[in-house]
């Protein structure tokens, strides 16, 4: 490639603002979940937005929107960006839809300029990235690394739906989804765009995070049955309060997170009771609760942990506490190589960048079983992400997009296997 | 009045069996909750089996079912007995039931007998007394004596509707139930026979509980508002968890419990979390609580702390807590000649008795406004209560029934005032 292309600050304003439009307005801030309607109509317009970028654009089996800039060499391994336009319930304007919007510009300059890559380079917007009803999360990146299986279609939401049922619904069939695979090793490089959703770039006044690794996430669901009683008649000693064991789960867990090594956390999103009443000693209480490292050994050692103070907690109330572990995914570094053409790229248009670990998952995580795999961060104001409060300026997220093509282009340029 | 009668238990276990009958099935157990169908229906059964056993009926503006039997001399005060027929949602078939039944019976065994009382003989089914979706409860008892008033009316639930809307459609004229009190000191004797709800009885193997003491309830809504952030990204120290802090706040309310004195309990009912995912540390969490003692120095003692904790631990996080206190009734003592009667009464039958608190609320304390105050207490199985595991045997029922048709007969008797 010759000239170096410019990204259009205000092409990516417009799609982003575009995009915001598509929205559930029954929530605060801005709400597009995968299977609803205003996802389903947001597609559509990716689509024609890929379309006008030059792309030649399918659906594949997953409901993975895939877009392609055929390359010079077709027999050489695909260059592969994208991320997710779903959003979690009251989110914000950013997380997934910056590298899908960046993906799309990358496209677009590139066939503007007349420069075309040596390898086919995919843009794709990956279906239904975020936690959803069904307790899983990343269904189309899963499924195109051949994760997705009969199992997953079989989990059930609150009201007993089955997520099977409600991809064949929404137009996805199921079979297809479970047998969407591509090889393994059958990508040169996969690179994502993502807002950081966390404050360290904004806090070290950095432009670029090159992602060193994605955390490791292990799920928890704690089900404490003690005995519901009268509020006023039972006395505190025979009790045997499932709501007071959970409450002293979720310190342990608190705990448990304040003493891990940098990057870890450990968070209970969610606790309930029942009867649930002022005047009933709860008899169940359930809680939520997750680990997020980029070590596994801390990941292991904090189950551990939890599984001990948490079952003592209960045991001093009378109170049994099952524990169900969901393993989320072990954590995944990036490649060695696509960091240091981060790097580079970032080094080449004057920005600064660092290293940071990334707390959140992303679809990168599974594309790293199809070939080397790096992620490119820009800042998130005040670290604020899954909320309303959600922002990146436009001109940061210009300065990814310029790196974003960069770091494609001179991946693309490497003969060799990546490590 | 020259024999003694003997209650029917038959004909009580009919009267609690047809009530039982009476249920939404759409919750486990016994649910009859105050404004719904069942419990519509149930009371023109309670009319009906009211009018059987030779009471005069009328609905009094407040919706209480109000039975009279017309003693020998009208310008006596009269003395009065009852309790409430609606349930919690999935409660049992006692609590309150056994007062109304009981208090039935009794009338019946006056008629039958041929004995009459001097004074007029008041049988109530007292309007909602359990807690109801509009955070109060003792409908009808509160407003027999003056204390619903148009604050009460303007109570919203959940969704939003009013408790003066609910109680027009129910048949219930606001205007009216507001209007409905009794004169001060209008009562000679009020006398109420109720399950005990705790385990006191049953392990000191006793027939009958002289109730002491109701129990004083304050209540407290605790509402934390952190900042939601993304559940991966946010490092521990910069976190503001309102569910932790909520969960601190429910074992600051546990240890208060356990430091009371005796009869006094602390419990938490309910929590939530907002948005309530895995993956967000909740920015908003609630706690509904409750204090409860028959010793009011104690349950102010235990305000000042919990206030004192609870906004400490919250500080901690970073968190706001507001604390919405609700005194929802000082304790009431009962009337210390009635506490006599009814030992008396106990020991007449040849059944064993003891002094015990009430841990739980009873129209009995509202009614205390009108006149001297006593309850009879029966055996809980387990000390179950509010769970479809609430049990008392037939046969010790009727051994309370007999100990409050005696009790009442006895007090009649009284020609002073009582103490």
């Amino acid at each position: 490639m010759s000239a170096t292309p410019v990204p259009d600050p205000e092409a990516i304003e417009a799609r982003l603002r575009h995009l915001a439009e598509y929205v559930d307005d029954d929530y605060q801030g801005w709400t597009r979940v995968v299977l609803s309607d205003p996802y389903r109509a947001s597609r559509d317009w990716i689509r024609s937005a890929m379309r006008e970028a030059g792309l030649e654009v399918r659906l594949d089996g997953a409901g993975n929107i895939v877009g392609r800039l055929p390359g010079r060499n077709a027999h050489l391994k695909p260059v592969m960006t994208g991320s997710h336009t779903d959003t979690v319930v009251s989110g914000g304007r950013f997380d997934g839809i910056v590298g899908v919007v960046g993906a799309i510009e990358v496209a677009s300059l590139l066939r503007e300029s007349g420069a075309s890559l040596e390898r086919d380079l995919y843009v794709v917007d990956f279906f239904g990235e975020e936690a959803n009803r069904f307790g899983t999360s990343c269904l189309g990146s899963r499924a195109m690394v051949g994760g997705l299986t009969r199992s997953h279609l079989d989990l059930t939401d609150a009201d007993g739906r089955k997520l099977g049922t409600d991809l064949e619904q929404f137009g996805v069939d199921p079979g297809a989804a479970v047998a969407q695979a591509w090889p393994e090793d059958s990508l040169h490089a996969y690179v994502e765009l993502h807002v950081e959703q966390g404050p360290r770039l904004e806090r070290g006044g950095t432009d670029i995070g090159v992602v060193t690794a994605i955390t490791g996430i292990t799920r928890v669901l704690a089900t404490f049955t003690g005995r519901t009683d009268h509020a006023g008649t039972m006395p505190m000693a025979d009790r045997q309060d499932a709501l007071a064991s959970a409450a002293a789960a979720v310190l342990a867990v608190e705990r448990e997170g304040c003493g891990a090594p940098a990057g870890g956390v450990a968070t209970v999103g969610r606790v309930d009771a029942s009867p649930g009443i002022v005047s009933a000693v709860p008899g169940e209480a359930r809680v939520w609760a997750e680990l997020r490292s980029t070590d596994a050994g801390w990941l292991g050692q904090a189950h551990r942990n939890l599984v001990d103070q948490i079952g003592r907690e209960a045991d001093s109330r009378g109170v049994s506490a099952v524990l169900d572990w969901l393993n989320e995914g072990a954590p995944v570094p990036t490649s060695p190589t696509i960091r240091d053409h981060i790097a580079r790229a970032s080094e080449g248009r004057g920005l600064s960048w660092q290293a940071v670990p990334s707390g959140a998952g992303h679809d990168a995580a599974h594309l790293a079983a199809l070939g080397p795999m790096g992620m490119i961060f820009v800042p998130s104001a005040a670290g604020r992400s899954h909320c309303p409060e959600e922002f990146t300026a436009t001109e940061q997220i210009n300065r990814g997009v310029q790196v974003l093509l960069d770091t494609l282009v001179s991946l693309d340029a490497e003969t060799g296997a990546l490590a």
